[in-house]
This record gives structure tokens, sequence and C-alpha cells, in this order.
């Protein structure tokens, strides 16, 4: 049997995966708390923090994977001289400035109390300032790049993040060798020798974590020192002095595992190791798709809906388009809901009630939940509108509303949301064959995922494992280190074999329900972007159901 | 010492005020909950009821307010002889139909199981059908009097009640040798002899719940036959067949105390009693308002604003205006917010939280809510829209949001609720001077009338007694004894001299709050009322506060 390892980054922990690379079939796991956790109040020393700010500690990312990795293999030494090649998912942008010697600024002396020193985690969110410049500089000057990301650049992105630090901390910025994404810093430092021993020359960036996050394309490279330097002239020559590094997609591999970190890691080195991947784009490949057409759906706290295609174009609303940017050879589109699971649970909190009932109720309710509309955007609008202004809400209301009346209403405003992300990339001539459905919440609730085949009118597929993000990462890996060693012939092969949908669970749309969720989702779509009376709404609502 | 009874008949119980005619100081007071309650269920026959429908029993109304202020007689014993009238106010409209004898149909044998013979309780909505019809002849044939109530006939209302009983069940209209107001029926069975000795020569209507409720006016009378016969050809005679009485206005003597209900009443026989008055109207004079200008906004479950004025103006959009229509010589001005302590209650029961805390919490809100707003129709709109199809919503909502400020944020809505109707009776030329709180919540609540006062801009009296409604029909009741009995020269003397608002609590408006309120207050409008995009009320809304 050969084997692959996974490592998946999220934002509490840190998870491995041993995975067997015929099948999938997920051998073992082992996950780690990260010591520091997010550091979202104080600085390890004391120093307090803005409410917005949420910083991780590097070394958390090194010492809590190796003793994940080393528990793991210890619990399965007879398979080390199987793994064949190690994949790693990220959560991005999440960066750091650091030394050319790998060593992460907040970890020299000088830095440990310099907030802007430390690795912003993708929801840091002090950039404000910065993200409202580079907005109006590249509208200004219609940078064509804004055209990949449906119009603007997102406060948690690379450039934001970085000219915040040159903007609020001069002096870390200055002492900074380069920046770069915490998953191309982790994979450097397992190829390269941990710090402070890295090669700068040995630096991979993935394209995923670059075309997504740092508006960077294979063709044009990264924005302009034309454009940085009218935003601000000191931010110029930003790219060309302290972004290094040789990019590369996920599943290409980035260099071999070093014996510094093997010898942590309880493995051989030597290893390949794929160039990193953006952790909800991990769950593409992780919920087994492999063409193009399908798009997968990472439903959580918030949603991410990814999709390869071989055709570009630059759909007005789509946060992402890349080339290589999921996997080799497509053009990976990508969008996103800014709260799904995380409005949810603001239900269940106001409401003082469990999932659990408000599921059980809220099942028991008319498609429409009784008349009540929700609006999701309670943590702004990512797609289409890339609009951190949006805000969520009600209507529809009367003195009989029940609480799983607010819970399935926003089910079904979350759906709805998904639905515009749809209907955006079909009138963008980019259509959708088929919808998967990753991420913690699917298996969680059947509701949702009927209320998803319903308005969405499509059949919903369930990802086979609820653990597609770690084992997407893993398929990475089998994948870097080439036909030869893994048997798969192609990159597609590899994915098919490794990774499926349910075949004992598809979610198919009810005839009635779907007609009726066409009304709401016009009402839904005058409210969220349209001009409209309100009034007629709320009268529309009242025709539509009575409870 | 001289003394008034005020019989005041809430929609769960009946209370007896015992009041001194010299300075209005409610000497003793005494209550009975209704022994059947309201039958929203089922007939106390055990017939099962439609869920819109709410009665009540008429023998009730008798033997528990007999009850009540024979209780309160013998309690005060040393007082029998110093009583020189009685006021009564009552739910509305409230009606049923009897015998000319003064029996209730429902209380004859044949038609104890049929629901049509029931008194139908001012919230009783079976009459959806007939509302909808005689609003749409009336529409049609432009009739003048829809000018009198903001061009609608609400669902509660005399002749939609009448009417559904027509078309619901013929034999009981057919057996119907009256249909009346449960208050103008009770004041009948005072004065007249308790059915079944009533005569029914003797029926006295009152000017307000005639003018607010049965869309009659002193020039104009009823709706015609003509209008009554396009409704329904056999609605045609209704008014001339089924409407006997003679009008009075609240505060003029109806009659006299008979001896039959004198001695359950433990009162002497010979009592003026005044000509009833609506439950909600009783709390103008109630609140120590006796002359033009003043509104009087009775806050509870809903909301009730009534003003007297010289001036005569049809305003579009208030609810009734009505010469007599609350004391005799002004023109009564009502209109309502149909859910504002509910709306209240709705957020506290659904998030699960005290008022207490809520009203704690919410206090230290910014006026604004920290961005969120509300729409308070969570019954309807009643006035200036008069449209049941209205519902409640929410927008603003973010994933921070907590209880308190959907609480808060919904007592702004009704604040500004009050201010549309406030606008647009100054629009309609009806100016308001002074602003005075009455009824359960504006004690309770210093912080909701805290935001009245920043809301209307306007300070808020508050009116001095907690009884208003009860010691309104008590002041009617010395009214009606005349001036040479009571001692107060004038109505307004006695008004006056009898009910006050308090001197050691005005909520005077803060100019900062008031200030935001404005703006808040047109986006409000706009939702309610307006073409808009919600977006935009995002967008202003998330400029406006951070929390």
């Amino acid at each position: 049997m050969l084997c692959t390892l996974g490592i998946d980054f999220g934002t509490e922990s840190v998870r491995v995966l041993l995975v067997d690379v015929a099948t999938g079939k997920i051998l073992d796991q082992q996950s780690q708390s990260y010591r520091h956790g997010v550091l979202d109040r104080e600085l390890p020393g004391g120093a307090k923090l803005p409410p917005d700010y949420a910083f991780q500690h590097p070394q958390d990312w090194l010492a809590d994977s190796f003793t994940a990795c080393r528990t793991l293999m210890k619990r399965n030494a007879k398979l080390r001289e199987a793994v064949i090649g190690i994949g790693v998912d990220f959560t991005s942008c999440t960066m750091l400035p650091c030394r050319s010697d790998g060593t992460p600024l907040c970890q020299a002396t000088d830095f440990a109390q310099s907030m802007m020193a430390w690795p912003k985690l993708w929801k840091h969110h002090g950039a404000k300032a910065a993200t409202d410049r580079i907005n109006e500089v590249a509208r200004g000057r219609k940078e064509k790049w804004l055209d990949h990301y449906g119009g603007a650049v997102g406060i948690e992105w690379f450039f934001p993040k970085a000219l915040e630090t040159l903007e609020k901390d001069a002096r870390v910025y200055a002492a900074a060798d380069l920046f770069i994404e915490g998953g191309d810093w982790y994979v450097w430092q397992l190829t390269s020798g941990l710090y402070p021993t890295s090669d700068p020359r040995q630096i991979v960036r993935s394209t995923c974590q670059a075309g997504y996050k740092a508006c960077w394309s294979e063709q044009a490279g990264y924005p302009s020192p034309a454009f940085l330097g009218a935003v601000n002239p000191r931010f110029k020559t930003f790219v060309q002095d302290k972004m290094p590094g040789e990019h590369r997609a996920p599943g290409v591999s980035a260099g071999e595992l070093c014996n510094a970190a093997a010898a942590k890691m309880g493995l051989p080195a030597g290893l390949p190791v794929s160039t990193v991947i953006i952790d909800a784009h991990a769950g593409l490949p992780g919920a087994g798709v492999a063409g193009a057409g399908a798009m997968v759906m990472v439903i959580g706290t918030s949603s991410c809906h990814m999709m390869n295609h071989t055709r570009m174009r630059l759909v007005p609303g789509v946060a992402g388009v890349v080339k290589d940017g999921i996997l080799p050879g497509f053009y990976g589109y990508e969008g996103g809901q800014a709260s799904v699971g995380d409005a949810l649970a603001w239900v269940a909190a106001t409401t003082k009630t469990s999932h659990e009932q408000l599921n059980r109720e809220g099942l028991a309710l008319p498609a429409g939940s009784g008349g009540v509309l929700a609006l999701d955007f309670l943590n702004g609008c990512r797609s289409p509108l890339m609009d951190a202004k949006m805000s969520g809400g009600f209507v529809g209301v009367t003195l009989n509303t029940r609480p799983a009346q607010l819970y399935r209403a926003m089910m079904e405003a979350t759906a709805m949301g998904a639905r515009w992300f749809m209907d955006t990339m079909q009138q963008g001539e980019v259509p959708i064959r088929r919808f998967v459905a990753s991420g913690g919440l699917p298996p969680k609730s059947p509701l949702l995922m009927q209320i998803y085949a319903d308005v969405l009118n499509k059949p919903i597929y369930m990802a086979e494992s609820d653990q597609s993000v770690a084992l997407g990462a893993a398929i990475l890996g089998a994948i870097a280190a080439g036909p030869a060693k893994s048997g798969h012939r192609t990159i597609s092969h590899a994915i098919t074999a490794m990774a499926r949908q349910r075949k004992d669970l598809v979610y198919k749309p009810n005839r009635a329900s779907a007609k009726q969720y066409a009304k709401l989702y016009e009402m839904y779509l005058a409210l969220a972007n349209g001009r409209c009376e309100l009034r007629t709404v709320m009268h529309q609502l009242r025709d539509m159901t009575q409870l």
C-alpha cells in the first residue's frame, strides 16, 4: 500500500491525514490545537490588540503540525516508507513579514511587541483604510486585473495587509526582507530547511494564494509598480523588493522534505511536497471533482463556491478567476458568501434555541417559512456584490412568527445567495452542470440541503468524505509525487480514484417547493439589489403563505 | 364627599373604580376576571372555533361587573349615598345580535351552538371577506363617509361583523331583532331593565362607537340603504330594520340606573349612567386632557392616539374623525398603531430575554440601536396606511447584533410610527401642541418614553393616573350627573379637576438623539412607504453607528 499525507491548517488547529493513495481511504489522522490559538486580544508579550485584529503564532504552525505528524507516524510506523508525498492546505490570506533566512519578524527580539510584525490571520480586519485606498486607486486607473475579482479587492487580501504594515509601522516594513503567505512560508520551511537556515532562492509561491488573494496572474504578474506607487510612493517597489519566489500550481512539487523537518515529523527526508493550496480550495479535489463545470460549495460558518472550467470569462461579481488557481490546467472560479453557518448560529443564539430543535421545527414549515423572508448579509455580501456594508435582516415578521421561521428563512436566504452566484456565473457564460456540497454543515442538516436543492432547482450531490479539505491536500501530495510513484496516470485519475460523491444520498428538488422559491427569489433579489417597494414585498409575502 | 363610579370593560376582565368627584382621587377599586374569558377555541357548548374567531360571553359582562361593583360598595358602604353617577367604557367594536327584549341571541336555546349568535369581540377577525367586499363597493361608489376613515373600513368594525353574520348564518341574522355594540347593550341593560325586560325604545347608542366603528355621523347617519344593498341586496335595510336607537355623546346621560341592576350592584336606583365610550378613548379625559390640540397616546399592546380639535379636517390616513366622538363639542381624531407592546413582547419572547434586562441593556445603546432599524408592523399598519398586510422586520442585522438592539430598535420603530401619525396630522392641518402618554407601558419603561421624546422631538407628558381609562369613565359619570350635582361648571372643569399630567416627570428631547433619529426616520419612511433601495439604507445604517 502507498500513502500520502494531507496537512490541513485551519483557524484553530492543524490536522494531519494519512491516506491510501489507491482508494483515498483515510487510514488514520491526528489533529492538534494551536498552542497560542488565535491572537485577537493580546500578543504573547501582553500588548493589547484592537478589536478587529487577528494574528497567529508562526511557531504553532511548525511545532503543532510536527507534533501531530510525529504522533500519527509513530502510530503507523509500518507505513513510514509507504508515504510518497505531502500536500498542504492553509487559510488565506494569512501572511507574515520575515527575514530572508525564513525567520518570522515577530520572532526577532526587536519586533516581538510590534503588532505589524505578527502573522495576520485571514480574518484580521485592520486594513480597512488600506483596502479603500487600493480600491479607489485601482478603479481610478481602471486596472485590468480588477476585472478578475469582480471589481474589488477584499479587506482580507494580501496587498491591503502589506500596505497596512507599511502605513502603520514603517520600521517593521523596512526590516522585513519579504512578505509571504503563511502556507507558502510553511512549505518553504519544509523544503528549504527550517529558519534561520531557509534559502530565499527556494521560495515557491502558490498560484492559488497569489491568484485569489494577491491579484497575480501568470500573464501579467502582480499589480505594477506604477499602480503601487500611486497608492503610496513608498509602496512602489514592494513587489520587486519584498516578494521573491517562483509561482507553481497546487499539485506541482515545491521541493523535497528537508532533513530538519523530516526528523521532527517522523518521515523520511526527500519526500515531494506539493505547492500549497487555500484550505477551501482543497475541498474541490477532496470532493471528488476532477473536471470542468462542477461547482463545489464548501458550506461552513461561511461558504466558498469553487469551480474549474476550461473557459475563461470575466464575470462581474465573481470574486476570483485564476488560471491554475485550484488545479493545474483549468481556470478556477471562486465566489463566496460571508455568513452561512454563522448566520444560522446567530439565529440560534439570539433565540436561545438549539440547532437541533430549530432544524426539527424548520422541517415542518412550508417553503417560504410561512411568509418570512431573510437577508443573509450579516457579515456583508461577498459574491456577487463585494459589499462589506450590506447587512442582514428579516421581512414578513408577525406577532405569530416563531424562532424556527427565522431560522428556516435564514437557511432559505443562504440558498438564495448561492443561487444568485449560480445565476451570475450562468449569465457570465460559465455554466454549472453539477452541484456538490461539502464542508461542516451539509452532513449536519438534511433540511439545509433539501432547501438548497429546491432553491437552486438542481440535485445536490454530497461529498463522500467529511474531511474533504484535508483529503484534497493529501490528493495533491499524491499528485505532486507524480504518476510513476502514485500509479495515477493523470491528475483527474488521481482525484476520481481517491475522492467521490455519495451515491446513496442525493437531494433532489421538489417541484412545488421550487416553484414557491422562484417567487421568493425574485423578492430576495429585489431587496438585495434592486429598487423596490418593501411594502409590495410584504404584500407578496402575506399572499404567499399563511401560518 | 361626592363619588362617581367608572366601569372599565377590558378584554380579560372588568374593573370598577370609586372616585372622588372633587379631586379625581381613586378611593377604591375592584376588578373581576371574566368567568368565560375570551372564547377563541370553543363555545361553552363545545363547538370548536376557527383560529381567527374571538367571542365573549354577555352574561360575564353583567355578572362579573355586578360582582365587582357589589364587592366594592360593600367595602365602601358609607359612600353608597355619595355616588352621583356612573360612567362606562368598553372595548369596541364588540357587538352582538339580540332580541328586542335585550336577550342576547346566544342565550336563546335555539342559538347557543350557532357561532354567529355570539358577541364578537373587537379582535374577532372572521369578517375578512365581508371587509374586502365593503371596501370594494365603498371605493367603487366613492362613498363620502369613507374619507372620514382614511379611506378604508377595518376588519374589526361594525358593518363587516354584521355582514359576516348575514352571509355565514342567515338564520341568526333573521332571528336578530337588533345588532348593538356590547357597551351600548350594557348601558341599555343598566338603564332599561335587565333582559328579557329591556325596552328597545330606550336604546342609546354612543356617538363614539357609532362614529369610529360604524361609519356614522350626526350629519349623514349610517351608510345608506343604496350602499348596503350594493354590498348585498339582503343587507339593504339592515340599518332601518336592526339598528334602532338614539345617538348621544359620551358624558351625556343615557338614562337612570334601573332597580334590577341597582340591586345587583349595591347602588341606589336612579343614578345617571353616562353614554358609553370606547375604552381607549376614555383615556383622553382620564389623562387630564380637556381642550383641543393635545394628543393622548394610550400605549399598551397596541397604541391608540386620540385628540380633540375644534377644526374639522379630513386627513388621509387618519383612522377616524368624528364629531362628538370623544367628548361633546369637539371633533375627535383617532389613529392607532396595531402593535407596540405586542411587538416588544415578541422580541422578548423570541430572544427569551426579560423586558427588564432588555430595557437595561437598551438604555446603554446609542440612538439608532447601533445600526439596526426595525419595522413595527407585526400586526399590520393601522395609521396611516390602514394596511393589514404590512409586516414587521429588521434591517442592519450583523453577526454582532444582540437582542437588546432588536428590542431598542423596535421601540424606536414604534416611536417613528407615532411620529408618522403626527406628521400626517400636521400635514392635514391639524396641529398637535402637546403629547401625553398613558396606558400600561409608559410607566414601565422610561427608556421607551425618552425614545418617544427624542423621535418626536417634543416633550412627552405623563398621565398622572395609571388607571386613566377607568378614571376617564368615572369622570364621564360625574359629567353625566350634571354641574348641579358634580359641582364642576363645565366638562372642561370636571376633567382638569379630576385628572392631570405629572409635573415631576416630563421627558424632554435630547438634541443629539433627535438629530440622529431625524435621519433614521427618513429611512423608516422610505422602507415603510417608499420606493427605495434597501442596499442604500443598509449603507446608511452602517455609516450611522458602529457598535
